[in-house]
């Protein structure tokens, strides 16, 4: 793979920190490195590689002479900046959801569908992180015994919503050991010591927004555009890994056996499995790992072909940055 | 009511001092209170409206001349002391899984299966506080539509673990946020910033012990034998609620507006599902309250009769504490 000329677009952002962390530990061949941020941060410093660099203010322009862009400023900025980008010869890999389901953009997870990346037209969008983290330990048991419904229950960590919403979760943990109210800045609603559901806007149907994502983005990263999904997502005062509970019935029997099997074979999953000493995936133990954690995989008596299990995986790095450098290496591999 | 006789068997412990609370904010009519603990607590006083009560160490004599115990001392303790009290002429009801399970013992949700405190033998069984959390807002809408399926997600506080358990909870957060390495004595795994698959042995068939509780006790309580529930529950760095999400199948149809209507006039519910403001059931809501919060309903469109919500439920109180004092008001009141 031969060096490239790259900017991370929201750099100062839990994903854009997460992503400097995946490229320097994966060696990434960096020919040039370009740091963008919005203007409040411009003229900060960042550490990379041994080297400091200045964080420029993002526009159009910046995009001039480069070959990569690692974007992860929300779907605002990318709506606007992406195909900017774009134009300027760049390939785009966009962690927001601006582009996830336009028909011309591929929505990619390495492990699932690798090939989707070459029907690019200069973005490729990085899903969700529920959705990746779902897809990721589904899929190898969708291609045997073909998922036709899926109820999951989502345990989203406070990362989900940002660097800031991590500090406000430890910020009200103080503050209510303290005996102090807990201050609301970033959620609408207490982190510390609760839950609530997620916090994305509720469609009429009753679904949340994050809850349609996982549903349309499963679909069409599985190529499988009737699968049945359920979601219920729900914010819990974790720090960085999101944790989920499924129940999937599938077309043909699945043993618990071949499902083990399945798993530990597949492609960015790690089974964590122990009934006798009761350990199973926990965010604690998924925080910084590359692999999707699975486990409590057992026989769903209630229905014909059901299967239950549990996943943790790093909202950040496979969750977010991780996948969206995996995609990158995929494009540029055979250059 | 007559004034009772009253002894709570295990009042040190979170039930325990929770049945207190509910007793005094419940003008429960006591004649005489004995508090019962084990040795080790025995001699230390508790107040009780306005007045110190000695703890005594609880034996088959300290149920002499008792109409009441509420017992939480657990299920090795119970099944030893709670037969005493009835041989001694007391009505028992136990907090424990002793004898929830037994067919000659009653196990009663006063909302859901009032009647069933009639067929007992000296002894009613409180059930487990994630089924009491569950049935109590399912219940209404299985007796008009009957589910078929239940799929449920726990996030479980630590509260259920006991006293104990909450302290670590909060010793093991300040730790974190002191840069410490968390202490671990109640739970095997970290709770803090953490979650982990429910902390009670693991089945043949990989479901936890809480998860068959949930199963057995449900069926029993409904009168519903062949009831389908896959139940996997997990422990969430919550303090005194739990909250469960549910994704029901039922055999008839069952509209989101008639779901509405039943909830909002069903017994200990209360409907907390504001769409437009993203306000729907919480712990930090549901703690201290007697009725149990549901919202996030909404139609399951992937099944046929299908109906998604999500509910939190103290689980000291109607859970567990609450629960019990409400059977003693059913078996008494007539007196």
């Amino acid at each position: 793979m031969k060096k490239l000329r790259v900017a991370i677009l929201g750099v100062t952002g839990a994903v854009g920190q997460e992503f400097l962390s995946v490229l320097e530990e994966r060696k990434f061949p960096i020919a040039e490195l370009r740091l963008l941020a919005s203007r409040k941060s411009a003229g900060k410093k960042i550490k990379f590689r041994g080297k400091f660099y200045k964080i420029e203010e993002a526009k159009p322009s910046s995009f001039d002479g480069t070959d990569l862009v690692l974007a992860s400023a929300g779907a605002k900025v990318s709506r606007i900046l992406s195909p900017e980008a774009v134009k300027r010869g760049a390939l785009v890999v966009d962690n927001s959801s601006a582009f996830r389901m336009d028909p011309r953009v591929p929505l990619v997870i390495p492990e699932v569908n690798p090939g989707d990346v070459r029907k690019n037209k200069g973005i490729i969008a990085n899903p969700n992180c529920s959705t990746i983290i779902m897809a990721v330990p589904l899929y190898p048991l969708h291609r045997v015994a073909r998922a036709r419904r899926i109820v999951v229950s989502t345990y989203q960590a406070a990362s989900g919503a940002g660097m800031q919403a991590m500090r406000e979760l430890e910020k009200q943990t103080q503050e209510i050991l303290s005996g102090k109210k807990p201050t609301k800045r970033i959620f609408r609603h207490q982190i510390a010591f609760n839950l609530f559901s997620h916090d994305s806007a509720v469609r009429d149907d009753g679904f949340t927004e994050e809850e349609f994502k996982m549903i349309q983005e499963t679909r069409k990263i599985f190529g499988a555009p009737r699968l049945k999904i359920v979601p219920t997502t729900i914010r819990v005062p974790v720090l960085r890994a999101h944790s989920e509970s499924l129940v999937v019935e599938f077309e043909k029997p699945l043993s618990e056996n071949e499902a083990h099997k399945i798993l530990k074979k597949a492609p960015g999953v790690e089974v964590v499995d122990r009934r006798h000493d009761n350990y199973f995936p926990m965010p604690v133990d998924a925080s910084g790992k590359d692999k999707v954690l699975v486990g409590r995989i057992r026989k769903d008596p209630s229905s014909e072909n059901g299967l239950a299990f549990f996943v943790s995986g790093d909202q950040l790095r496979k969750g977010a940055a991780l996948n969206a450098v995996q995609i990158a290496e995929l494009l540029f591999k055979k250059h």
